[in-house]
């Protein structure tokens, strides 16, 4: 990345990076097909056949991305080099005032039965209402020297921030990630952690007796111990004046944490192209990001997972239409509806430009991207790529 | 390899690693045609069909691996990270009780003329019971603070194991590999291996002495002086339980080094498919190494090479069979039958598995797997990508 910022000049050119979190699939079994191949995408085609393509190989061969490193990679952070806890993702998610050296931690609420076995890992998915009450009576558990903030985030799901001298987040998760279990004691992983790790098992002791009559969201877990990490700008590195669209709370706040601005904008992905169009004038850098791809995936739904690539490519024009020198479409990782998870396989990448050297792909797909001139590829190149086409990158040498 | 390591789980998913030593071949000057893409293979085509293919490069564009770093990088390991000396795997192969400190040499008995001069490298290829007996002789030769022991090893080959206090392996061979010339002499390749070349050279002079009357072993030649590396076991490295079922000595010793269990079977490749059959169950990495292929291309036999591999696809279905998670077939390296020796190019490669995402390759060949979604690829990405399509591989971050 240094060596990009080195050459990285101001140009008038713009980019948009639209990314469908969970982009990559698997074939059907009836169909031998994968989402993307079984989606009808006549504006992605032709962006394909217009572009260059490939597959992005967001970590490296075999390895899995989670939704952090899997964007980092795209915004040309090595992932291996700046990791980022769940629980500081979450907090700039919720554009929690985060104060340096706070360590935060990722939430559940959740059922435990009267042997303290957990029975339902969401506590009955409660509604966000519900969470931010209990989260406010969880903030009135205190401690002498150390102060437990905390915020709710979505339904079950909320944020505990510990704020105080010398608090060290080398912790283990509570969480179990497993029904039919205890939540664990929080584990100290290293010396320095040990006085941390007493403080968070003594709230997590307080917070029980809190929730006691509250069920179904009766006890908590917790997880993604971390620390405030320090990440240079896009902007700086770059020269960009980056914008990021995206409704989705961790990618706002990682998308902060680089430095773009994040705009407000409606859930819907219409509403997320229009906010795009409304906000292209004042940037060089527009990253749209859709969840629904990766939520249909994770979810096992492979026709919703289609439909909202179809719904993504029924809107592209909008972007066209606004005639950026560089739209780069690829996904941070693959979410194959038939794992219902995050996957290790590489993820169909298309870069459209003026500039660009054509390839002969003619289908954004992963069969046809696999065939594109750009190969199979690191995640870490589609910045210095997109910059270029963009002519935001000078020469080197002499 | 450590990052590989800390994301490694143990999962129920199977992994057989089949490598026919020297796969990779040239077009026959008659036909065009390389020897796998001569050989009939149903059954190889069909599991390139239906898996995701490329070319694998064992250390990188131009590049010729010997057998040792051959397999190292299939397995995992950096081969110029772990340097393995010729010597120290002839050792293991024969299951020689190397202790630390020791050096070991590969040994050939040879025929020289009155004049010195090498006429047979290979000392008119004698039985291994004469070698053993003349092993015996030779290990008559004693010295002050240095045993010199020596172990047959197969028809000319032997072992030379030097024990003693201080010894140093930076040693150039004395084999010339080529007749008409005489033996080197044993030369240091620094100051601190200066007493141990003395002492070698000392040896080989007496060696000579005890063989002047066994022709045509009336001489040595010694290479790949070396000592044994410390290397992470593939079991704890992928938390896995590997075996190998391997025939030829070397390859056996390699086995064993990086961890995995070397069990006994026949010579033949049917043989050799029995015993990953029968010790199936009790694994989840089995790695099946067929010497053949590579014999008959060193040997410039072209045809033998085809059949050799229609061999293998014929016990294909026994693995099959078995549905293992993920199958992968490849080779070490390339030996083609025309050039009678290792050579640089990379070597088709297959991956099986019902979570891959198969591309439009349909037969296994050199040209057909260069169009394969994997592409060119180093060697170090297979175990990564086997690991992961067995679900052996944890997701990175969150």
């Amino acid at each position: 990345m240094s060596q990009i910022s080195q050459l990285a000049v101001t140009s008038p050119g713009k980019i948009v990076l639209i990314v469908m979190d969970g982009l990559g699939g698997l074939p059907h079994p009836e169909t031998g097909k994968t989402e993307l191949e079984t989606a009808q995408t006549p504006h992605l085609d032709k962006l394909a056949k217009e572009g260059i393509c490939g597959m992005s190989e967001p970590l490296g061969p075999g390895l899995t991305p989670g939704s952090g490193p899997g964007h980092l990679g795209l915004f040309g952070y090595d992932p291996f080099a700046f990791v980022i806890g769940r629980g500081i993702l979450e907090a700039l998610g919720i554009d929690f005032p985060l104060e340096k050296g706070d360590i935060a931690a990722r939430g559940n609420f959740c059922t435990v039965d009267n042997k303290g076995v957990i029975t339902d890992r969401r506590a009955g998915r409660i509604s966000t209402e519900v969470c931010t009450k209990l989260c406010e009576e969880l903030g009135g558990i205190n401690f002498p020297g150390v102060k437990a903030l905390v915020a709710p985030v979505e339904g079950h799901r909320f944020l505990l921030v510990l704020r105080g001298a010398s608090l060290n987040p080398d912790l283990a998760d509570s969480d179990p990630q497993q029904v039919g279990v205890a939540p664990k004691e929080v584990a100290a992983l290293s010396r320095e952690a040990e006085a941390t790790a007493a403080v968070v098992n003594s709230w997590i002791g307080k917070a029980r007796g809190v929730l006691a009559d509250h069920h179904p969201a009766n006890m908590v877990v917790l997880r993604g111990f971390a620390r405030l990490p320090h990440l240079p700008s896009m902007g700086e590195s770059y020269k960009l004046n980056p914008v990021a669209i995206a409704t989705y709370p961790m990618y706002r706040g990682l998308a902060r944490l680089v430095g773009m601005k994040v705009v407000d904008c409606g859930r819907s992905v219409e509403d997320q192209f229009a906010a795009l169009a409304k906000h292209y004038a004042g940037h060089d850098f527009l990253f749209l990001h859709i969840k629904k791809t990766d939520t249909a995936g994770e979810d096992g739904d492979f026709q919703r997972k289609v439909k909202a690539i179809e719904e993504v490519d029924a809107a592209l024009p909008r972007v066209v239409d606004l005639k950026p020198d560089v739209i780069v479409v690829t996904g941070d990782h693959s979410t194959p509806a038939v794992m219902k998870a995050h996957s290790w396989h590489p993820v169909p990448f298309l870069l459209h430009s003026p500039l660009c050297r054509p390839d002969d792909v003619a289908e954004f797909s992963e069969r046809a991207c696999s065939k594109g001139a750009l190969g199979r590829f690191p995640a870490l190149d589609i910045m210095p790529l997109a910059l270029a086409h963009a002519q935001k990158l000078a020469k080197f040498g002499a």
